[in-house]
């Protein structure tokens, strides 16, 4: 029975990229249009495709490195071995792999869309779509099959073949070296969010400034040599960044999962493999179900609403696994009592998992509404940053700044609550159930998010293609609804960043042999400061970088101006690689020192003053992290809105305000502000505390106090040693 | 012996009072120069004055409502009394009349520096220097005879007068009774510094838009009916709001240094009443020292370096007491092995204790020396903001956002520094001397502090009257020295915020009976979460309030000159107390929602989640409040330079800007953004983390898990059960 779940989780990872490579070509096979179109798509295609060869360069050499790093000391500990190099190449190229096939089709979706549109809203939305499932197919088909069969792998080769005990070190050893896989993920996808953020803020301002402020001609002009370059900012950043991240997260809550699943007792037994192997089946059943999803996806006609019709993918998709969830975890599970061997106290039942899987999903979706609240035109958050714009530059950043930093109550309160009640349902187990069951969806939700962008880039090719009205007008109706779809894709990844980084916060505290993270002490207290401000200075280089890429940007479209003539007359056409090169070097340049730190800070302080105090670190990125992610996403989301609602015109005091406004300009520098927020250094933080947590987690049994622990007689005698003491002072202090 | 030291300490505060007394007639008999001159000072005083009496007639309902909720709580617990109100009341009074001092004689010294600097700026110097020492000594004399005499009373009162042990839950008795004092301190701190804030800033932008912006009068205009105010709000927020906020924190310091003081065991011997006295003793003898240290305050000739001679007399304030903290240690203290009752592991010697004053005053110089680093002109942090206002407003913001972001980098590195090397020192008894050390100077740094904004108001006097040019030379000389402190100023406010709130959390945990604070455990964690999100939403509410009372200012002013002819004539007076009373009950009425959140939520949450959950959320808030603060007060202190830098001229890629210039505009805006960052939320922060720290101190015993913990029988076998458990979970998993 095992071993059909287990072969399961592969075939299942099997049938998502299946489904992809059809999807695949049916996009391939659309329409692209006119002669002018196509050649429009294939700069930003190529475009896109030089930024990933620049980007592999680089992680070329850190890959190998930090494969022989890993090989090295993999041979150093007991439960670990060389193989988790193995597992982390794989990793990192399957999430290179996954970035390519999303930044593929999404540069083939985007003209295909155009050219749809040319027809009715309802193709439009199809071809676009389809282009945004196979992206959240290719993300998740590879996660489940790279997992799937790496555990296969690693189960036999560690656990099966020397004939251990599945919950006892040997898979504690497979599930360590499984570790590498989602640590390779998510090196990758810090390259691909940070340096996606600050590629595509880079074309973005470079071309604003030179283009459109100093030779005064429009957006999207393709006399602009940066043109390209902000079209391809818009895939990288928001198609393959996104895509990294939820990557990342993906793989991580499983792994995280599956670690504390090997330590579930039931009724005084060990529980076997099947609370390892629940989130991966529950992933490859959310995949499943995510692929019923996209074909509800759909419009009759061209009044019906699109929002709707993605609406009632993503609840089919979310029902069904939730109804499934309910017949696995019945099955699966041992009946009676449940709880942890380091936490003995909490005892639950397998329906108390599935409880846990049921406040994932509430958590992701109240996450995903509230955000869309703070950021969405028309609600109270972006009014009264219009309103402030009235009275200036200053007023309009206080208000952006103010709503940013009010933004993160209602999700603190939801994740505290959230974090509080699934551990309630299935202790910590329970909490990293949840967020496995919160990111179950990711191929829907990421079919969803990829699905704005190409949106986005359909309208841009209509644009420069001079195409007639209603096409760009059915475009409009399909990027509006991007738009509210990435406001709900970043809390949604905010949050399952949250969740996975705790998930794997326990699962680290197991594999460091530890039993409590107790900020009473000073070290450890000192451990938490310290790792609350990383969030800051990360932000602060991520800001300062798409300051410096801009002006390399500018520089180069200046360059061009002057030393190629005729471009102003039509007559020459800029070097549009120049620029994408430019930008792309600036980016993989400026991404280093932020990414060194995330890297190599957990590494000093693991090292340096022991895992407990590591622990205290990794508390205080996470809840820095989440908060000022929320508030640079949500600050950044309401300035843009706002702005963009001086395009339709809004009324101050009683006098309506329009696009040329003094507020208008206002609003303008506001967004300029909230760019690299919302898109480079607020999204960055999801990989941020990931991304340490995932390094921990790898160094764990190197810095373990108790390689073999699970409290181990040693530790008990020093604690009944000190206990002993205490009782003697209390003798004393009590007369 | 220990009844000597026991009464010295409030004969020092007596000392201090009674040079204070000296000082402040000695001012008041300075010459306030002509008729005009004595008149505008009449009007800024009479403001201030109506400050505090509008706000003291909303805190008598506040103190007295309080007052009876702490007695009759104080009497439901054991280790209470209903006398606890009473010590409520006595601190709540004294902070009031420590704020009362400091903007009576700051309003007085103004004028008279401006008429001193008519002669000599060394006589200029002494004038607004020996303000400044009124203001300090008033503030740190009140604290120790305060602190001293209640002490004195209570010891005899639950200690002697029963025969208790000094080290006994009657001296911990004592103690939770004389907390009350540090709340009701605290108390109105936050009133002082959260409505001085709005306040100031309310009429500062008020003034600004409708003076300068609308009718067209410079800056510092009679004509403006909001000037008045906005010289009211220079004393309100840095004169009374800084000496409220230290006036807390240096009585919060010494009460936890005592709290914990009681817990020290010495050669297996209780330690006696030495440790409690310590904190006490060293308090008073900085105050002595500082004392000294203001008569080396002064220049020999007006050429002589102003700076040099405020850092001679802070410096010999502190070595002083560094000397003598090692003699008064090496007296006081036991020989032989330290440690605490609740930290046996951690030993350590009387010279640990006075390491740890040291680590204090070490931390407290470095954090004064890179926030100054971070505002000054001329620095790398402003010249990136000056550059990059050459590109616009935006890129004027991100810059001071990326440098306040990255500004918080060194002084947290130092302060987890601090916290470790005090924590190996003397424990946890070591970070909470190693604040009392940095504290112990208080009355110096605050003379320093305050001196600042008497030569502001000196300079703006100067400027009403229209005085020579060399006199305005004189007072800005004083002025710029006074910047400068100013910066050096907030970082050594939330640097002792910062100690204080760790040193009253450490003395929490002792009094609500727990051992430890394990983020390892879900609720713990969302506890976490959820402190670290309050300064968020608090500093949310003050920028917003900010704006808002700003507005209200604006329509006063409008209003007074459409009703009130004649006034740009100079033939009418405007209405300067109407502007002064809007101000006055709008900040007032602001500061109720970030009040209550402060006051309500460690009480909710102790009393809904028990005493570990709190001490989540008190890590939390501390941890994310200290970068909050940094971040803001940074960020809004290199804006501020950064548009002064215009007024002299700067160069920017090899062209001169002025005032008046593109790129100065968008530092205007830089400027105004970081208003309400640097006088508003950012110091906010520093009350915020110590009062809910005080909060939680005053509720521990009613949450206590255990009223007569330091570890009980209960408990100890609750542990062992679970330990039981534990160990045969090892079993069942080793094979």
């Amino acid at each position: 029975m095992e071993q059909i779940f287990t072969y399961a989780v592969p075939a299942m990872g099997i049938i998502g990229l299946i489904v992809m490579a059809i999807k695949s070509s049916w996009v391939s096979k659309q329409d692209a249009g006119e002669q002018n179109m196509i050649e429009l798509a294939g700069h930003i295609a190529r475009g896109a495709m030089a930024f990933l060869k620049a980007e592999w360069k680089v992680l070329i050499y850190f890959v190998i490195i930090a494969g022989i790093i890993l090989a090295w000391s993999g041979t150093l500990v007991e439960n670990s071995s060389w193989i988790i190099s193995i597992s982390f190449v794989i990793g990192a190229v399957l999430s290179a792999f996954a970035g390519y096939v999303g930044m593929n089709i999404a540069t083939k979706a985007n003209v295909r869309t155009t050219q749809a549109a040319k027809t009715s809203l309802r193709k439009a939305l199809q071809v676009s779509f389809t282009g945004g499932s196979v992206m959240g197919l290719g993300v998740a088909g590879l996660a489940v099959l790279g997992m799937g069969s790496l555990f296969i792998v690693f189960y036999n080769m560690f656990v099966l073949s020397v004939g251990g005990d599945v919950n006892g070190m040997e898979m504690e050893t497979a599930l360590e070296v499984l570790a590498g896989f989602s640590l390779g993920a998510e090196s990758i996808a810090l390259f691909a969010r940070v340096g996606g953020g600050i590629y595509t803020k880079a074309a973005d301002v470079g071309a604003d400034l030179v283009g459109k402020v100093e030779a005064g001609i429009p957006e999207d002009d393709v006399r602009n040599p940066a043109t390209i370059a902000d079209n391809v900012g818009d895939n990288v950043g928001d198609v393959a960044g996104m895509g990294a991240d939820l990557f990342g997260s993906y793989v991580a809550t499983i792994l995280a999962s599956m670690v504390l699943g090997r330590e579930i007792i039931s009724n005084d037994n060990m529980g076997g493999i099947a609370p390892i192997l629940l989130p991966l089946v529950i992933a490859g059943v959310g995949l499943l179900f995510s692929i019923v999803g996209t074909f509800f996806v759909r419009i009759k006609k061209d009044t019906d609403s699109v929002q709707a019709a993605l609406n009632m993918g993503n609840w089919v998709s979310i029902l069904l696994t939730v109804a499934a969830s309910y017949f696995i975890i019945d099955f699966m599970l041992p009946a009676g009592e449940l709880n942890l061997v380091r936490n003995p106290e909490v005892t639950f039942t397998k329906m108390g998992v599935f409880g846990a899987v049921f406040i994932g999903l509430v958590v992701g979706a109240l996450m995903s509404i509230i955000t869309e609240y703070y950021t969405a035109m028309g609600k109270r958050p972006v009014n009264s940053i219009i309103k402030q714009s009235s009275t200036g530059h200053a007023t309009n950043i206080i208000g952006g700044l103010s709503v940013g930093m009010e933004s993160t109550v209602l999700p603190i309160l939801v994740l505290a609550g959230g974090i509080y009640t699934s551990f309630l349902a299935a202790g910590l187990y329970g909490v990293a159930i949840a967020a496995a069951g919160m990111m179950a969806t990711t191929a829907m939700q990421l079919a969803i998010d990829a699905f704005g962008p190409i949106a986005d880039n359909a309208g841009g090719i209509a644009e420069m293609s001079g195409l007639p009205k209603e096409v760009r007008e059915r475009t409009d109706i399909l990027d509006a609804v991007g738009n509210t779809t990435a406001a709900a894709g970043k809390g949604f990844a905010i949050a399952s960043a949250a969740l996975t980084a705790l998930a794997l916060f326990a699962a680290y505290v197991g594999l460091a042999g530890i039993n409590s993270i107790d900020i009473y002490k000073a070290d450890v207290l000192a451990g938490l400061f310290v790792g609350a401000m990383i969030p800051f200075i990360f932000s602060s280089l991520a800001i300062a970088a798409v300051g410096r890429a801009a002006m390399d940007m500018v520089n180069e479209v200046r360059r061009q101006f002057r030393e190629i003539p005729g471009i102003m007359e039509y007559k020459a056409k800029p070097e549009y690689d120049k620029c994408v090169e430019i930008s792309t070097k600036a980016s993989i340049r400026e991404m280093v020192a932020p990414g060194a730190i995330a890297l190599i800070s957990p590494i000093i302080v693991g090292f340096a003053f022991g895992p407990e105090v590591l622990g205290g670190l990794l508390a205080g990125v996470t809840v820095s992290g989440v908060l000022m992610g929320i508030f640079q996403n949500n600050a950044g989301g309401a300035w843009d809105n706002a702005k963009k609602s001086f395009e339709k015109g809004v009324e101050i005091n009683g006098e309506m305000y329009y696009k040329g406004s003094e507020p208008h300009k206002a609003s303008v520098t506001g967004d300029t502000v909230g760019d690299p927020f919302k898109d480079t250094s607020g999204p960055s933080m999801n990989i941020l505390i990931k991304l340490m947590s995932i390094v921990a987690l790898v160094i764990a049994p190197h810095i373990s106090i108790n390689p073999h622990h699970n409290l181990p007689d040693d530790a008990v005698m020093e604690i009944e040693a000190e206990k002993e003491t205490v009782a003697e002072n209390v003798e004393v202090l009590e007369p």
